[in-house]
């Protein structure tokens, strides 16, 4: 039995999905989550955006002693979706501690960029 | 409501502003603040050269429960701006908590580079 | 005498070896250890993948006052390694305090990428 | 006059100069060194190997209320200096607090790729 590891709230302030993509990769972000221990996690999207509220009550699930590397293409919460080419931000909640990091790979033009750096932990859930 | 998360001070100690762009898109750099928070923040921005005083008193502010990706070629305080091509560093305060990520993209090349990290936090004003 | 620096236990969430390398260099990840104490250090690798149990126990020495600049693609535990083009992520737990971090150049097209950051430090080795 | 912020002791383990350059910058690493207190700091640098002894002793200054871009080519005691293409590690101790970052730019094709992290603050010198 592991124990888990990590903190409960973290915060991606450059959110960007760029709306381009050349050459054989397309352009995209992770938000990369570690759950080292053994029991199931579920972790909590909130998108905020520069003029308009946020969106609210994304959840992904995390497996005991796994990682899940979540494209933010693919968050949703029904209809709701992040846009391409538009500035936001993350937050990323989670039942149980968790580690998380950032990376995003633009294509935009043919030969790739990346960046990553690891999301900023507060211990405590907001209230 | 919801109550503010992160820190009052953070610090970037490589800033610099591509002087050349190619391809499709502009060199540039983004200090990108998060107000998680019900209340609006206002951030205060320090920047600090190699060879002259300081540009102090350049505000900003952010609504609560947004984000603001901030070019650092439109802070101006006056006539006073950051030169492109020169060293520099970024002190960010806040009057509420807030979180801080720098990213810069380099178009000096027609293929982009991009790098980002996580502004460092302190937690109190300094004196 | 050196006394040593940092922490034990260490997490990089988002691990990713690239399938394709083109122009001068490989597509890899590097972990860099540094062991700023004078005492030799032993640390122990655990890979965690989104659809299948970690690999553990993959140890490397990282001697007194001496830094170690990992390839992930050199970690193997007898035949067990981790294979190009899957999500995964690392934990490195260290029986001396050491740091960490995490790089990757990515060369899939000629032109390379880069990215990097400091691995996340936990205190305690987990239960 | 305004107080120093930030920490005395800071790790870099991903030290690493390319050994080639093209198109229109040189490949470098920059260790960005933000002294915001009103007095003038000196800081210390020590550099690590895989393979030989550190290199020790190498000081520069940086003056209160400003910046110091350090490129890490230039740091040398007497003839000691970091050569290319060799994998080292950087210990940045300095005797009043400072806020330390380090980036590279990789210009060995000639699009360049761009990394960059905070440095790894320990809040007290080595005994």
């Amino acid at each position: 039995m592991h124990s888990s590891a990590g903190f409960t709230v973290w915060y991606i302030p450059d959110g960007y999905i760029p709306e381009d993509s050349a050459g054989k990769l397309v352009s995209h972000e992770s938000v990369c989550v570690l759950n080292s221990g053994s029991m199931d996690a579920t972790v909590e999207f909130t998108i905020f955006f520069e003029d308009r509220d946020p969106i609210e009550g994304i959840n992904v699930g995390v497996p005991g002693r796994r990682t899940r590397h979540i494209r933010t293409s693919m968050l949703t919460n029904g209809s709701a979706t992040i846009p391409v080419g538009v500035p936001y931000a993350i937050q990323v909640t989670s039942d149980l501690p968790v580690i998380v990091q950032y990376s995003r790979l633009d294509s935009t033009q043919a030969e790739n960029a990346l960046m990553s750096t690891m999301a900023f932990p507060i211990k405590y859930p907001e209230a």
